[in-house]
């Protein structure tokens, strides 16, 4: 989902009335991130709190190329990171996970060896159908073991769009939460669907329903159901005791546009890339009776701020012997604080850009390779900005980029390099990439080695289920990320 | 101004908190057009109710092009055209114009000649400084006589951006307003004020208070007086029985930014263009106890509209004796309804584009000639959309180019001509443009012919403030508009 996709953020057909009073009752992010264009990683540095080249969620395959968890992926979250649900747990907090895990999908790398206690969802994204031969479908998982797959047990018609997870992912969530509230416990509900990531679905009830086409539906229904959920919250007395956050983990896939893709509102390109299409996230903070209804800020935020912030909240102590890059949002959300902090832009290992204040500087710039490009893949559809939107990995560290932007939101129109405002900012922003790089620790990267055999050829759960499948021999290579 | 540039449609900075309250407390439209992507034009056409190519704001002297009233301009207001002041005063209202006229500044089209009462502001758009040789500067009226000039007697500093007429014109509307509250006079204020255009200008006190640089300042001071406007109509306890309007006359002039030009959100390219970014506006209609607070529409609506709202407010009948193309929006705002209709966007007398419903066709496409391009006026700065934001003049008359703003709002994906959905809207869309055709009477062009000798040599009123320049022999030509 992208920054423009909500009504609250300017989106024309302004669609999502629940998530537009969400804000109205809680506290608009405008200047919020992720901590990478793409989803493992992003999903992998919101539960550590820590960047993806910290925690392993990255490939050195290629130079600043992105990298995502597939089927045959080998690696996954490292035993050694702490997880956001693993801290939680010793604060007395029961956690679940619904729907995409995404941070690793063989046995070691289970959400539930991990801090969560408990899990409805797939490892991967809802790609398919698959014929099983060369390559699995995609399972479901409760718990510990499968309960079917994608496209043939839990069923998303690609013709209509249709498939009914959100509401099942609702249902648990609802379920979840009143289960909680009944035995009192405290608990960390990690929401995490899917239904805006290509293939897009939407349930019955919803199709047909958005001026905005299929993609409309499905973010019209996950908009209902955190409508649904806010007020399960409310109904069960518990809404001023709950801290709900709502975001995306990468900006909108304008390749899968104009069907399949979302708006990223003003802001250039979108995932895939480091402008600001690709990573500024719509986010929302909810907590009646404590956040200010109505509040905004311009917080420069990130996903990984979750961590620490859900920690504090907890009362527990973040880890003491690694960097954590999440800072506590607390006294942003509840004094109306700015705490002064960059964001950094990462693809893979490579630092792209930095932000700070209003100023962002580009050390890196490219879109795709002209040979994806040629292909009609396109990160920028009808977006062009010479010098920026690059076809080749173009490098600017010894002079970046400098963009202001609050003059200029959309990345299109690079302060002169002999102003004064350009040396003032570079100055400052080096300085902060200087700090940054003398202090980074690389996590060992998790997303080099692919392997056909590690697929979810037969998950735990698949004998009862008569649906193990056969693993081809192993034959681990090199993964190849194009982007 | 355009559509992206408050912070209730979206613009990521959220400075506008008097514009965006009133949103809250009346009615939001999203799909709020002007009548032509250049100011004169559309302003001509909110007066009269009627498309710039029936009241005479065109040109012929080339296909398709742009053009408005500079000093030198000839034509101005028809007598034959019947205003909206003209029409108020039948019902006793009272009638202003603080700020540009922009409707022709020879005598006979002076607005004290065409219904108003009242008027402090100027004829033309506030360009200059010029030498009063070659060109005079541009006059400030109070009513019928001159008093003073731009950059002369009221100061624009280029330099720092500093000007005190937005101050200004906020005074005389709270003062007429006032006066006309003590009279228990029924009155009509056409605040038409124009700090937003470049070159854009901010008083003292809101100079580097935004975060979008100076264009931005202007946006939060123009906020600031209508918040100090609405709070008046409150404090005078005639809030309930005042309807008050906020538009613009065109999408933001992307060729002014970063640092003088706006935002026009997720819409494709900006002022001079019939692409959504340079005809659809922000608009917020307001008028407590009777326009439901918070509402939203997606009312296919106009300028024009605001001439036949108006007068119905006023139970003035429109003229029986001509075409009006607005619609009196009072169902839509005060019981919700949708009104069918068509929104027609041209350029000169060409009618470009046509929106039905979601569908928008285009009959011709550009967005400036590559001649001018090659000149760096860019249009759509950062934005190409093949064979859509072209640079020739491309017809598309028997197929047109149709695009679906639900799904795509920013233009970007022409649907396949040989699309069953495609067939339907374009068929729809032909019969309202037959229809439209076969019954119009475009007025006399008044926007063809230039001549020095009618500049603001010598204004009324200027003997006595011994301003009166010596104007050059006539030499009428045909006007030369690039765009």
């Amino acid at each position: 989902m992208g920054w423009g996709d909500l009504g609250v953020f300017g989106e024309p057909s302004k669609e999502t009335p629940n998530l537009d009073q969400m804000a109205a009752e809680g506290m608009l992010f405008l200047d919020f991130y992720t901590a990478s264009p793409l989803c493992s990683p992003s999903r992998a540095a919101l539960l550590t709190g820590r960047l993806p080249v910290r925690n392993g969620f990255y490939t050195t395959n290629g130079h600043a190329r992105n990298a995502y968890t597939p089927q045959d992926i080998v690696g996954g979250i490292p035993d050694s990171e702490l997880l956001l649900p693993e801290l939680l747990k010793k604060a007395g907090y029961t956690n679940k996970i619904i729907g995409k895990w995404h941070l690793g999908h063989r046995p070691r790398f289970h959400p539930l060896r991990h801090g969560f206690d408990e899990w409805f969802g797939s490892p991967n994204c809802h790609f398919g159908p698959y014929d099983s031969r060369e390559r699995p479908n995609i399972p479901v998982y409760r718990d510990w073991d499968m309960v079917g797959r994608y496209y043939e047990d839990f069923k998303i018609d690609l013709k209509t769009g249709e498939a009914n997870l959100t509401q099942f992912y609702l249902q648990e969530a609802l379920d979840f939460i009143s289960k909680q509230q009944a035995s009192q416990q405290p608990f960390f509900l990690y929401w995490a669907i899917d239904a805006t990531h290509a293939p897009v679905y939407a349930s019955k009830q919803f199709l047909g329903t958005s001026q905005r086409g299929l993609y409309g539906d499905a973010v019209r229904e996950i908009d209902d159901s955190i409508g649904k959920i806010l007020k399960h919250l409310q109904q069960l007395g518990i809404s001023e005791n709950t801290f709900v956050f709502f975001t995306s983990d990468n900006g909108a896939a304008l390749i899968s546009a104009p069907r399949q893709g979302g708006s990223n509102g003003p802001f250039l390109c979108g995932k895939q890339t480091t402008f600001e299409g690709g990573m500024r996230e719509p986010a929302i903070a909810w907590w009646p009776g404590h956040i200010p209804a109505g509040g905004v800020s311009h917080q420069l935020a990130s996903v990984m701020d979750l961590f620490s912030t859900s920690l504090s909240l907890a009362g527990v102590q973040p880890p003491s012997d690694r960097q954590i890059d999440g800072i506590d949002l607390l006294p942003v959300m509840l004094q109306g604080r700015l705490i002064d902090r960059p964001i950094f832009y990462y693809r893979g290992n490579e630092l792209m850009a930095v932000r700070a204040g209003l100023y962002k500087a580009h050390y890196w710039t490219w879109s795709n390779s002209w040979e994806e490009h040629s292909k009609g893949i396109d990160f920028c559809p009808g977006q062009s900005v010479a010098g920026v939107t690059t076809h080749t990995q173009e490098e600017h560290t010894y002079l970046p980029l400098l963009f202001h932007l609050g003059r200029d939101p959309g990345e299109k129109y690079p302060l002169s390099f002999a102003s004064e405002e350009y040396q003032r900012a570079v100055e400052h922003i080096s300085g902060l990439v200087q700090q940054h790089k003398a202090s980074l620790v690389p996590g060992q990267p998790q997303l080099n080695v692919c392997d056909q055999a590690v697929m979810n050829w037969s998950p735990p759960g698949c004998e009862k289920l008569g649906k193990c499948l056969k693993a081809p021999e192993s034959d681990p290579k090199k993964c190849s990320w194009p982007h």
